[in-house]
């Protein structure tokens, strides 16, 4: 094209993806051309402006490793990441709701019924327990069940420097559905601050913090895999998840409970999950 | 917010930004959020997809450098820069068009009325001149002209391992608001292929070629800072730019001409700019 202007941009760039031959290359970049020219058109960013979202996004990208997802961070602030989420995992029944997998999940160790997964963090000793059924309540045995969360101070274990494997274990489900592990009560914790996305956290006046949760992910044969939380009632970041992960049908109690292994006092936790049949 | 879904979705991150304070930030950040979580809405990316987009971005930021900015050539390649350009340099009057700065601006040499710009290159020679005057015609003496270009290779000098200075020059106009320099005939060229950038234009069958032409930045007192290019009549990517950065006033004939320095046989290319008055 020549004489790009506003009034002919947004067709003339469309029209540049004609020979586009995969449909659903064709279908993003149509969508997300579209939408990044409306926001120049609405906002209308000086040279300045523009420049400094560049040096985000670089600064962005180079800040990534191994051990950090600084865009996965940026997408989960920004609500992406939860609506990718939500649309890939509509719900039709009354299964288990699906929230966002995170950065931190990793391999598990194999655990049975009833061990303890919290072994070199300090913490209030809580047991979670739970039952694995279909929607029609009929009990799932041998369902795979795959936990993973933060210790007392905020972090998972491959954030720290010394590379052991702590607070995550994959566990089947028993002949009745039954799933139950002891660990440590998960506590609030913020999202890394340290790199750009804090940065833009600071600027719009955002907290960093998520509320206390445990991961799981579920998998049995026959039935839809669910990647899930669930979070802990009272918690006072519930109503402000900076990933915005939170949903009411994932948040339960803790109670107050005896460890019958040891009598000693601590908290318990019941989560039971519903899983979707695989058409 | 609890319950994140794909209704309220967009309201609840919008609201999360209810705290910051700099307006302008309020403004830019809500409408990159609207338009990003109407591009999923759109399109339904699934997980992997989402996961390439996030993979893209990281290469993307980790292949700039201090040579090299490959997100700029993104927002290039998306007329993105040229929406930023176009919307930052309405035209009022008859004054010349502007286009796009481009990556490849450095310091230039002090140069003279008729000297050479192109000491490393091998190429056709090409005489150019032209006058700088206001929307009336007034001539502008003393406004400084800074040119670059690329080699007959394709190549500007800051591409190159040698760290050379060439084809650059920076002069002023004289007293009747003529600049005149020499160099070689500019060449069509390719943007960098070698990144992620380069495997999007393939990926949507478009080739990364940009019409030759030669980048001028005119400045004089009481006018407005002028960015542009003049590109070369006849050349086949004209229609196509990559960048989407032609303007049909902006293309000039080459003619037969001689230099009469050395009666030796060349090019000749007038191109007449007139500058804007600050208000």
């Amino acid at each position: 094209m020549r004489d790009f202007n506003e009034i002919t941009a947004t067709e003339g760039v469309l029209k540049s993806f004609d020979s586009i031959e995969n449909k659903r290359v064709k279908v993003l970049m149509g969508s997300i051309v579209k939408h990044l020219h409306e926001v120049v058109k609405e906002t209308e960013p000086t040279f300045e402006e523009w420049l400094k979202a560049i040096e985000f996004l670089t600064r962005t990208g180079q800040k990534c490793d191994e051990r950090r997802q600084e865009f996965i961070l940026f997408s989960d602030v920004l609500g992406i990441s939860m609506l990718i989420d939500t649309i890939n995992n509509r719900k039709n029944n009354n299964e288990t709701e699906s929230t966002v997998l995170g950065p931190f999940h990793a391999p598990a160790p194999d655990i049975r019924f009833g061990d303890n997964i919290a072994h070199h963090v300090k913490g209030e000793k809580c047991l979670v327990k739970g039952k694995v059924s279909d929607i029609n309540g009929k009990v799932i045995p041998d369902a795979i069940v795959d936990v993973w969360q933060s210790g007392p101070d905020g972090l998972y274990d491959v954030q720290k420097e010394n590379n052991v494997v702590d607070l995550r274990g994959k566990m089947k489900t028993n002949n009745n559905g039954e799933y139950f592990f002891k660990t440590v009560k998960p506590q609030f914790y913020p999202v890394p601050t340290d790199g750009p996305v804090g940065e833009i956290l600071n600027l719009m006046g955002r907290h960093p913090f998520r509320p206390a949760h445990i991961h799981f992910m579920i998998k049995a044969e026959g039935y839809v895999d669910l990647t899930t939380h669930v979070f802990i009632d009272g918690d006072p970041y519930l109503d402000s998840d900076t990933v915005f992960a939170v949903k009411e049908s994932l948040i339960r109690k803790l109670n107050d409970a005896i460890d019958l292994d040891d009598n000693t006092q601590c908290k318990e936790l019941t989560f039971d999950i519903i899983l979707e049949k695989k058409i």
